[in-house]
Formats: C-alpha cells, structure tokens, sequence
C-alpha cells in the first residue's frame, strides 16, 4: 500500500535534509520528505532515484505516507518557522507519532515546545546534527536529548545513518529536555574557537611571515597529519589548494573578510555567562567574527595607523613555524577544555546528568569538530567520570607543558609585530589565570565594596564584610 | 498640612536610597521615604535630622504625603521587586504621577514596564544613577530616559542634585524608551572593563614585579595624578593604603580573590553580541570575574603546572612601571571605545537618537568611571556628533600612537612570564584586528561554505557563491 510505506519523515529538503534522507535509503530505511519548494522535490528524487525516497509538496499527502507512529524529523530555520511548521503538522497527526527538530533551535525554544507538544499526546525530542552536508550524505554525529522512548523508537535508523568510530555509531541519547541542541550549541561553540584560531594561525602565516598560498597549503598539509589532525585543518588544506576555474588563482584570495554567524557560537557565549562558566576562546571567536563585518571602519583605520608594522621577526622561520603548529594545538585543546568545563556546568544547573564520555565519543566522528584529539577527550572522561576540567588529566597536562613554551613565543612575536590573534591570547590568559592559586580579584571586591557597598569575603573566615574605607583619612570622607 | 508636603518619594531607603533624598533635601527638596524595614526609617530621619524628610513604614500613607503629581522613585533590586513595587502602588496612585526606577533593571524589562504604566494613565521613566554612597550623597550622575514630559517635571530636583562639572549638572535627558537604563548598562560594562585592567596592572606590580603594598600604592597614587586620573584609580590608591584596625596588615591582603556580580557588566556583554558590536575587553573582565570564583580548581592547577614561573624579567624597572601606565591607559581608552560604539550601535538599532557628546559629559562627574580622559571623550564628540568609533578622533589617535609601544612590551613580557592580562590582551587585539583593512577572515567564509553550504561574498561582485570545494580534487568527494 503506497499510502504508509515510509519509515521516516523529512519536513525541509535543503541540503542537510534530502541528505540525510539519502543515507537513510542507503540503509534500507524508506523516508518521506516534504518541501513546499518543487525544485527541492525533484532534486531528492533524482539524487534517490532507484531508492526509496519519495517527495511531497502536500503536507497532508506526506504526512499520511508514513507508518503510524510517525517519524517525522524538522530541518527548517531555526526560530518562528519552526513553531509554525509544528502548527501546520498537529491536526495532520495521531497521538504517539513523533516529531523530531533536527535543526539548530534555542535550547530555551526546545524546552517550551516540548511541553507544548507533550500537551498535544505527542512525543517530541530535539536533537543536534553535525557533520554538514556531506555529514549528513555519509554519516553525522547526533545528539538527540528529550523524549527517551520517543528516541528508543528511531534508535535503529539513527544508529544506522550515524558516522561510525571503532564500529561504535556516533549518537546516543544525551539527557532530558533540550540537552540534546544544548550539548550541539556548545560543539557549535567550540567550533567557533577553532575556527577563529586557524583563521588566526593562517593570518599569520600570510601577513607575519609573508607565506604565499603553496607554502601555507603546505603547512596546512603537514599539520593535518599529526597531531592537529582534523576535519577543519583538512578543509583548510583543501580550501587554501582551490583555484577558480581556469585560473591559477586562489578562490580564497577573492573572498571577502567579513565573517558571517547564525547564531550558536554568540549563544553559547551568552549562556556561558549566564552560567559564571568562562569560555573567553569562544567569546573572542565571536566578537571578532562581529569586528570583522566593520570592513569600512577597518580600512579607514588601517590608513590612520599605518605605522604600526606587522612582520613577524624570527631568526629561524621552520622554528617558528613549529611552534605555530604547537601554540594552535594548546589553543585548540583549551578550546575544548572550556567547551567541556561548560557541558560540566550546564548538566548541574539544569540536571541533564550528561555523560561526557559519551558525548566526546559521538564527537570523534561524523561532526565538525572531530580531531584526533577528541580521543584524548574521550580517554580523560573515560578514566574519570566526575573529570571537571581537562587541564587536570595527566594526559592532557603533558600535552599543555610541552606546548606551552610555544603558546608563549607566538603570542609574544605576534603581540610587539602587530598582529591580532584574539583566540589565542583568550586561551593563554585563560590558562594563565586557571594555573594561578591567589588572582588579583581581590582588588575587584574591595572596589566594589567601596564605592557601592556591596560587601567582600575574607579569607578564612565565614561571613560576608563592608568596610567604610575612607576612614583611613578622615578628611577625605569630604571630598566631592 | 503635613499630610501633602512632600515634594519627592522614594521607595527603598538602603543606602542609595536614603542618600539621595538627604542630597534633595540640603537642596530644599522635602523627601518623603518609605521602607518595611523601621531601621532604614530610623536611620534616614537620623541622618536627616534637622532637614525635610520624612520615613514611613506604610505605603499608603507615603504615597498620601505626596504633593500631586507625585514623584516616586524605587531604588530596590532589580527584578521581580520592581514588578511588585509597583503593583502595590497602582491602586495608590492617580492619573498624572510619575514613577521613576532608579536602579539598574535590565533595559528590557523597562521597555515593558515603560507600556504597561502607561496602560494605567500613569507616567514611567527609567533612570540609571551612577556615583555608589557617595555620589547619591553628595552628586550622582543620572541618566533618565523614557517619557520626556516626566523628565522635565522631575528636571529641577535630578539638576540640584547631580554632580557638577564646570557648572553642568551630571544629568541629562538621554532617549526615549529604555534608553536611559540602557546607557547605564553600558557604563557598567565601561566600568567592568576598567576595574579588571586595574586588577590585572595591580596583579603585575605584586607578582610581576615582586612590589610590596607601600610600593605599589605609591604607583598608583602617582599615576592617580597623571593622565590616568580617575575615580576608580583614586579609591584603589585609598585601598592599598586602608590597614586593619590596630595593625600594619593591609585588609586588602585578606580578601578573598573570587569576584562578585550584579549583572550588569554580563548584560552588556550579551546585547552587544546581538547587536554583532565587538566589546572584548568586556567580555574578559566578565568572564575573568567568572574563572576567579573557580577557587578550588585554581588551587588544584597552581600546584599541577607549578613550574610555570611568572616573575617578569625587565631590565629596568622604572622604565617598565612607564610603561605599564601607558599600557593601562592604551587599554582604558580602549574599553571606552568599545562602550561609546555600543552605544552609536544601539541608538541605531534601537532608535534611541543619543547625544554621545551629552553622555560623555555627564560622565565626567559623579560616576563610578568619571576620569580625565573622559574629557576627551566629551571634546571627540562635541567636533563630531557622528563619531562613529573614538580610535579616528584624532586627539585620540594620538593617545593610542603614544602608548601603543608601552602596550605591546608589557603584554609581550607579560605572556612570556606567564602573568595573565586577558583584558589587556582582548584591547590590544581588538585595537590591532580594528587597524587591519584585510582581515584572515575569509578563511572563515570558505570554511563556512565548505561544510555548511552557508556561502560566501566576493571582493568587487555582487552576491552570494557557493562552491563545491572539493571538486578541485574528486577523489577527496570519497572521504568518509
């Protein structure tokens, strides 16, 4: 009966969705998609074509295409058009049937329709994707949190289309509620850390050192083979090799220097405060995605200061570029400390009860922030479940020490050339101030007390204290 | 007819509270105050002995002993207490009075406030004061926005009550809306900002250099009279010189190094990321204040990474204490340029048509960041009301030109010792990415493109582009 043939439904075929249903039908999952755009349609069924895949432009078509209880996954925008889709779906569905937002919600938005649906007799999980599109084609890392019974249901096709480490797929239920797009909005996160820290170790190549785009590909290529291995470092590599067509010129060189954002890396940033958890890697991904886009300003200014120079100045440039390599690797590893420490924070304070192991496992592959030091990660929740921050593992110590002289020099050459590299000063001070037993904060407190009373703490004594702190001098209680 | 005399209310008699109506009242403003708690009350008509104010304990016969319209202001924590505040004094109250909130409510609970009082033929006014203690005694500096007929019927009260600066009064009308909450906001991350870098210079003269207390208070005390003359400098002096009562032992020495937050410094922090306006140095004090309270975790990495010495190695000390004031000031003039582009930036998005010239003014005197420089801030846009960011003033350039190389060798040595200064690192790479007219950010872009299909801009062509990365090699379409 062609009415109810399809295991799994699709609602939005752009490139994430129609892929996804593609690696479904390679499994022998039959799926259902909806688009409202035909193009879309036409293109899932010729890229489908002799699979089972089907496309709809009738909600209620597609929606009475498919095995009761129904799966249906959303991967739409995030925000206003995801409550209208759910709208539209819920006279069209039965109570039992599932609905899956695979896209990149609010997990504040995720917590509400939960609810809602929940209200409606339906099942409802969010769950976060990554991979991208080819990801999504061959095998993504998910992270699907909420309903649990909802996702025992889809278990077999998640686990099936899942990117595979050692055998093991890489998804697995992580907690109640929306902790599934939390635990994506902080791998989001991260991902903006590494990002900007590239683009930062790339930056300096070119300008620094004055690289042409064979010699940084061929650092790029070098790096991706040890210990930096990953999938950003590996795009790099391809990115920084692709030419326009017919044309011996880098694509890379034509593109514009203003970064775009959808949203999760300032989100992540956002609730990290909201959380008193820093993650200043992340923060200064984000601020200095948001500084770039002032491309006029920046070139006004570039005249203004003009003699400020740029150059790196190193007496032997192959050391300086090993200890590029190994001051991104002490970035990039406390760019997943802080990422974690915040995972750790946020499964406390809304009682997700993650399961870091875990979700480092599901990170190893399919996702965008895989690397070969996500088994570290791994490694060091393995070994301790109640690990709170990474720079405590023995592992991950050894690697911090041998890379920190780097860290050092980099940042150093950079800071006196004139050269900016945001992330990894974040990261180094975070470091810094972690390592350091008595900060200077004590300052903080006792001018906050001051000037607006609002008292301090002392050492080794309970209590909370104000001090009138002119009384050292009596006449300047009178001054203006 | 003592029931009607009374010429000002307020609501909260805690510190700033009973301040500011002994400050109306030396100004021959009778103030009437009304708290539960008979210990405020007894404490203000001490305090007030012999002028005209008068606590009450009941509301209703505080808000009887108003002269109509009446004037109330609630100074009580911002929140749900403002909401029950003022639900208990609608019934109370008659067309025509004016509520003010004077304390540091989040700007968008003002927007709703602001329509909901309305509703109720009342007038509301936001109102951020400025000065702790001592301003609300003595002259605070306010800024009020919101409905404008209410401002002009307070104007003669906020005036005699400001702080004054060549004969101005630190007040002013700023915008419609919840504007004024919001410019109060961004002072306070202004003052986040500048607190942290003292925190970290103050770090640098004990552990960097080694300073005892004597020493590094006369540091301070000197630069207090410099360019670097300010406020918060000068309490800092007052602190380092403040001993336990009947002691040679600096109370400061015993506070304890984890450092509280209202929230105001945080609020900035994640509005300026969703107006995509870079403010990093900010965002480091915000998350430093955060990582200081990891105290146990801090001890724990101290004793792990202890062979990380932080001693800076300078050859001339007082040359390197030169420098340090350089870099303070490279780095304070920096956090008032990120404030000042926040507030260009949101008077756009939010059409609050600010004067940054009469803001910057009223900073001068009675707030918490009044400094010398926050003259030239005031000159910048006085020559020019469409100053966008203060770096192209050119009195300003000059500043930075001036201390850039003290800034870039503190930072520098800094690193290298493994002394943290994450907010005088996020200044000086915020400075340095701002002078950069070719950004490495299109690597981000091709990233971003590569793996999200998210697209990209070209230099010199209309559009967006995507590109299949990969087909420069098909093999690589292969890779799992």
């Amino acid at each position: 009966m062609p009415d109810t043939k399809y295991k799994f439904g699709m609602i939005g075929l752009g490139t994430m969705g129609r892929n996804l249903l593609l690696n479904m039908a390679d499994h022998d999952f039959a799926g259902a998609g909806y688009d409202k755009n035909a193009d879309q349609i036409a293109l899932l069924e010729k890229e489908g074509d002799g699979t089972p895949v089907k496309g709809f432009t009738e909600l209620h078509e597609f929606v009475q295409s498919l095995q009761t209880p129904r799966a249906i996954m959303m991967l739409v925008p995030a925000g206003k058009i995801v409550d209208s889709v759910i709208e539209e779906l819920i006279p069209l569905l039965e109570k039992g049937d599932i609905v899956i937002d695979g896209g990149n919600s609010h997990f504040t938005d995720t917590n509400v329709r939960v609810d809602y649906l929940e209200s409606k007799g339906l099942h409802f999980f969010g769950m976060g994707i990554s991979g991208g599109e080819e990801g999504a084609r061959k095998g993504p890392s998910m992270m699907p949190g909420g309903d649990k019974e909802a996702y025992n249901f889809v278990k077999p096709v998640l686990e099936a289309i899942a990117a595979k480490v050692d055998g093991q797929p890489c998804v697995t239920y992580i907690g109640p509620g929306a902790s599934g797009h939390f635990v994506k909005m902080v791998h989001n996160g991260i991902e903006y850390a590494i990002m900007q820290l590239i683009s930062e170790t790339y930056g300096i190549l070119k300008n620094g050192l004055g690289f042409d785009n064979d010699k940084i590909e061929s650092v790029f290529s070098g790096w991706s083979k040890g210990k930096l291995q990953s999938f950003l470092m590996e795009i790099t590599s391809d990115i920084l090799k692709f030419k326009k067509p017919g044309s011996d010129h880098l694509l890379i060189d034509d593109i514009k220097d203003e970064a775009r954002a959808k949203g999760t890396g300032k989100w992540t940033s956002q609730i990290a405060m909201d959380l008193e958890t820093p993650i200043p890697s992340v923060d200064a991904a984000v601020s200095t995605r948001d500084l770039s886009k002032y491309k006029a300003l920046r070139v006004e200014l570039s005249e203004l200061y003009a003699d400020v120079q740029s150059k790196i100045k190193t007496e032997n440039q192959d050391e300086f570029v090993k200890q590029l390599e190994d001051a991104l690797y002490f970035s990039m590893i406390t760019a997943y400390t802080q990422g974690m420490h915040l995972l750790f924070k946020a499964s406390i304070a809304y009682n997700y009860k993650l399961n870091l192991g875990s979700i480092a496992q599901i990170w190893r592959g399919g996702c965008i922030i895989r690397s070969a030091f996500l088994e570290d990660i791994f490694q060091a929740y393995h070994k301790d479940d109640d690990l709170e921050l990474l720079y405590t593992d023995a592992n991950v110590q050894q690697k911090i020490k041998e890379t920190l002289p780097a860290i050092r020099q980099v940042l150093a050459s950079a800071t006196v050339a004139g050269l900016a590299l945001p992330a990894h000063a974040a990261s180094l001070n975070y470091f810094d101030n972690f390592r350091t037993a008595n900060m200077p904060s004590n300052l903080i407190q006792a001018q906050r007390d001051y000037f607006g009373a609002h008292t301090y703490e002392l050492i080794g004594k309970e209590g909370v204290f104000h001090t009138v702190w002119t009384d050292v001098d009596k006449d300047k209680k009178e001054k203006p």
